[in-house]
């Protein structure tokens, strides 16, 4: 499977796109926002370029796409006038996601989002100008020198590739409790791999003294499991079961997701050399990205929860079931999958781990 | 009718789409490509530029769409040689259109078109960076001194809105023989006015000393008249006579085409006073966009001639059409019209007229 070409979220604005079952990203976006804010401000304080130029990488194709660098332009303004500086700087913003994201659902959203920008930030703002870039962010996407911003949100748990050497992996669709230790390598070696590119890449990319936020889903702790994704391997198996999907199939599938721990982003981070870590912080947020009430208790009951959550995730990881099964069984995955969460969230704390950690090129 | 919304050419790849006919558009930039060619190269001599911007306005989507900035980027790697510089500039390629041309399209092939350049320019040639930019070139698109040379081929006949007050016009869709003098003053402003906007912005975006290469479709003398154009019209009052269309709809219907004469493009740049032009010459291009042969004919017949002009025009004006009449015309409409353009062709010289002008900001 080649991961340029499969991995997309669901496109257009339908019921199981991702524009419309992408409200988690969004709380993500939400709570790493005070860190996002800070680090742009104090960017734009130090440096105060004229044409300020931010990429947003991993946008997908939603309301979340404009939702960060909205944020992060009016971070600007605000400073500015803080500053008591007259002359808004010109902002030069780039979108990238993989070639086969729904850019041309974006672009005509791009006029209705412009007025937006006209009408908040009022006369004399001159509105942002837009860009698409398509392309692997493990790769290089911006010429030298030639960005002050750099964010990403819940996108680096995504990998190039599906991992070399995944023998013995059976009944798993990625690192998971019963994995063995060849399998647990190899993902980690793939996301050293990718991570280190990354860093690189934007290494070269940002000025000095640019900065670059990320947010990343990781893991709490050593333990190698990706809860979610492991209701989602017992809902293939119970469909190998059935006998609806062949094992062998299933044992061939595995997907190109790793989520790290803090110890390994740090430490990838400080080998490469390039960039100093002046923030990093740790936030839980429930699977349906709500907020828990006074009590802890997430709001709403379970099984609406839990069909949010599996909707969450079809939009998602969908294309790329599709492109290994099929799409014969996505209907009977995402049923039996519903319920598996369901049953999860009523007997334990069910919440993605995520790091945000800012940086400064040196 | 929004043009920014309706004016996109026919998108995907199948038989009407533009991609599969665009093969006049190809021709018109390999006549310009001396010119474009001598452009960029004087520029890289002159400026040196670590990181080349080039834009490409209306690139719209198929093979045109890399075809020209592929050929900017092998003209400047020449020069590089030529002049023993050893190292290769970064290139940053800003691909331009309105937000409904099919931009989805244009990245799905990005892989290949990197693949291409990697193999063609060899070892140690940085694949060029490229972003899509949506939106009107009647507006600004790019930060004050971001591009060093911007690149447009038959695209500034398109005007920013059908012109106000076309009262009169009865039985043609653009400026013709037979329209009032109104008719001729409503669209003559609107270009002027169109194209003294495109002017300025590009004076702002581009660095002092960058340049521009503008292909434009124009007429060869005063007569206000736009050959193909009219011979649509034609089709279309059949389907009035026929009973097709009501007569009020067609004469409801006007297009925002307007072909300038090479007087009032040259008196605009001077008017706006920003740019030196550098070299201006008019080349004709028969309707097929194929060459002529020694005896001055078109090789090949004139039915499938005829047929090819048609596609060609209905991959254009198609979306525009079906916007104002409904889709259920437009097979009827193609059908009388191509042999409306057999019969013309085998009476007369049947060419567009198209000025190359090559600027530098001053």
């Amino acid at each position: 499977m080649e991961v340029v070409e499969v991995l997309h979220m669901n496109g257009g604005i339908g019921h199981t796109s991702y524009a419309n079952n992408s409200l988690l990203q969004q709380n993500v976006i939400l709570r790493a926002k005070p860190i996002t804010d800070e680090a742009i401000r104090s960017l734009y304080a130090n440096l105060n370029p004229k044409n300020i130029c931010i990429a947003d990488l991993g946008c997908s194709s939603g309301p979340n796409t404009f939702l960060a660098v909205s944020n992060l332009v009016k971070a600007v303004e605000n400073q500015r006038k803080k500053l008591g500086r007259r002359q808004s700087p010109e902002f030069q913003i780039y979108l990238n996601d993989l070639p086969s994201n729904d850019f041309n659902t974006i672009f005509r959203s791009l006029p209705k989002h412009q007025e937006d920008f006209r009408r908040e930030m009022g006369d004399g703002f001159g509105v942002p100008f837009f860009n698409a870039v398509a392309g692997s962010f493990y790769g290089r996407l911006f010429p030298t020198d030639s960005l002050h911003f750099v964010h990403s949100s819940f996108t680096l748990h995504w990998l190039s590739q599906v991992p070399q050497g995944l023998e013995g992996n059976k009944g798993n669709i990625c690192m998971a409790t019963t994995s063995p230790l060849n399998v647990i390598k190899a993902y980690y070696n793939q996301f050293n791999n990718d991570f280190s590119i990354f860093l690189k890449c934007r290494s070269k990319e940002l000025v000095k003294g640019g900065k670059m936020v990320l947010t990343i889903m990781g893991r709490k702790n050593d333990n190698p499991t990706f809860h979610l994704m492991e209701l989602l391997a017992r809902a293939l198996n119970d469909l190998v079961a059935e006998g609806f999907v062949e094992e062998e199939k299933l044992n061939s599938f595995n997907t190109p997701v790793y989520t790290p721990s803090l110890a390994e982003v740090k430490s990838l981070v400080e080998n490469d050399g390039s960039f100093t870590i002046e923030c990093l912080e740790t936030f839980q947020i429930h699977w349906t990205g709500d907020e828990y009430d006074n009590d802890d208790n997430i709001i709403g009951n379970n099984n609406n929860a839990a069909y949010k959550v599996a909707r969450g995730l079809r939009a998602v990881i969908e294309p790329v079931l599709v492109s290994h099964f099929g799409e014969g069984i996505i209907e009977e995955v995402f049923q039996r999958y519903r319920k598996m969460i369901a049953d999860s969230m009523s007997r334990e704390k069910t919440e993605y781990t995520n790091f945000v950690i800012s940086l400064i090129k040196k």
